[in-house]
C-alpha cells in the first residue's frame, strides 16, 4: 500500500530506505495473502475432499476472482501441493528447532511427535495424508515422496541418535519410525475439532504410549 | 461336480448321504471360486487401484467371462466390500481365538497385533484401508464404518482388560487403540512383497515398540 502511494504521488518523494520498508510491505502483504488462499484450500480439501473442491469454490470462499488465485497458485495441483508442504514444514521447524538442543534425542523425539501431532490435527492434516492418494501428476508425486522421505529420515536419525545417547531402548530405526509415522498420520483419519479432545491431549498420550510401552514398569 | 453326475446318469441312484456329500462338494467348489474371484480383486485393486480396475480385468485374470464374476458378487462396489471383509475377518478371527484363552490381555492383545501385521501386509490390505476413500454409497460406507468399528472396540476392551489384570499401564484406551490401528493400518502404505521383509518381523517390532516403549526399562 504504502509502495503504490509513494509511486502514485508525484509531490511526496520516497527515500531510500522508505522505499525498501514498503516494498518489504508489499512482499508481506502478499505473502499474507498467499498464506489466506493456502489456509482456504487447506480447510475446503479436507471438508469436501481435492476433487470435489474448485479453485471458483476457494475463490469464492475468499471473496476475490479466480484470477487472483492464480496469481498466487498455477493450479489446483500446485495448491494441494503448497498444502502439503505447509503442514510438512511445521514438523520439518519442529525438527530444525531441537538440531542444536542439549536434550536427550528422545526428549527431542517427543517434542517432533508433539509438533507432527499438532500438524495433523490442523486443517493442513488431511492434504499432508491424503495428498498422495489424489492422482497427481508423476512430477509432483515425486516432489510429495521427496519431502516425506525427509521427514521420515529425520525420524530415523533420532531413533538412531537414542541409541548411541542411551536414551533410547535398542530397536530397528526403520520399522519403528513407520510405526510412529503410521500412528501419527492416521491422526487425519479420526481426529474432529471440538470434539472434546484437544491437539495437546493426543500428543501427550502418544507420546506416552511409544515412550513408556503398554507394559507396567 | 458329483451332484451334477447324480442328476444326469439316469441310472445310477444317490443314496441320502451321497447325496447330501455331493451338495457339501459343491458349496465347497463354489465358496473356493468366490474366494478365487475376491483374492484376484484384491491384488488388481492394490497393483493399480480400485478406479483403475474394471470387472473385465479381473475376468481376464481369472480366464473366466464377465458375467461368471457376477455370479458370485452384484458389482464392483460389493467385490470391494467382499475384499475388506475378507482381510478384517483375519484380524476378528484373531480377536476371537483369544477370548477363551488364560493369557493376560496384554499377551492377548500382542497376538491380536501379529494378526493384524499380517492381514495388512497380505493382498487384502490395501483393500482394509483404502476402502473408504473409493466414493462408495452411503449403504457401503456405513457397513464398512461398522466393520471398523468392531475392530476398534475389540481392542479397547483388550486396553481395559489389561488395566484391570494388571498387565497394562494406565493409559487412555480411545486414544491408545487408535494409535494402535494407525501404526497397523500404515504398514499398507509402506509394505511391499519380498523388500526383505517379512510380516512376522514386522509383526514383532511393532509389538515390541508397543509392549516396550522407546525408554530404556
Amino acid at each position: 500500500m504504502a509502495g503504490r502511494q509513494a509511486r502514485k504521488g508525484g509531490p511526496q518523494r520516497a527515500s531510500g530506505p522508505a522505499l525498501w520498508a514498503s516494498v518489504g510491505a508489499r512482499v508481506r502483504d502478499r505473502e499474507r495473502k498467499r498464506d489466506a488462499v493456502i489456509m482456504t484450500a487447506a480447510r475446503a480439501f479436507r471438508e469436501r475432499g481435492y476433487h470435489n473442491t474448485s479453485l471458483d469454490d476457494i475463490a469464492s470462499e475468499l471473496n476475490v476472482t479466480k484470477p487472483t488465485v492464480y496469481h498466487y497458485v498455477e493450479n489446483k495441483e500446485q495448491l494441494l501441493f503448497e498444502c502439503f508442504r505447509a503442514g510438512l514444514k511445521l514438523i520439518m521447524d519442529g525438527i530444525e528447532e531441537q538440531q542444536d538442543s542439549q536434550a536427550t534425542a528422545r526428549e527431542r523425539l517427543a517434542a517432533v511427535i508433539a509438533r507432527y501431532a499438532e500438524a495433523i490435527t490442523s486443517d493442513f492434516g488431511w492434504c499432508m495424508v491424503q495428498a498422495e492418494n489424489q492422482d497427481l501428476s508423476p512430477a509432483m508425486s515425486r516432489k510429495v515422496k521427496a519431502l516425506k522421505s525427509e521427514i521420515d529420515q529425520g525420524m530415523r536419525h533420532l531413533l538412531k541418535e537414542g541409541q548411541l545417547d542411551g536414551s533410547i531402548r535398542k530397536c530397528d530405526p526403520k520399522i519403528t519410525a513407520f510405526a510412529l509415522a503410521g500412528a501419527l498420520n492416521w491422526i487425519a483419519y479420526w481426529y474432529r475439532d471440538g470434539a472434546g479432545l484437544s491437539p495437546a491431549d493426543v500428543a501427550k498420550t502418544f507420546i506416552e504410549t511409544f515412550e513408556l510401552g503398554l507394559r507396567p514398569r
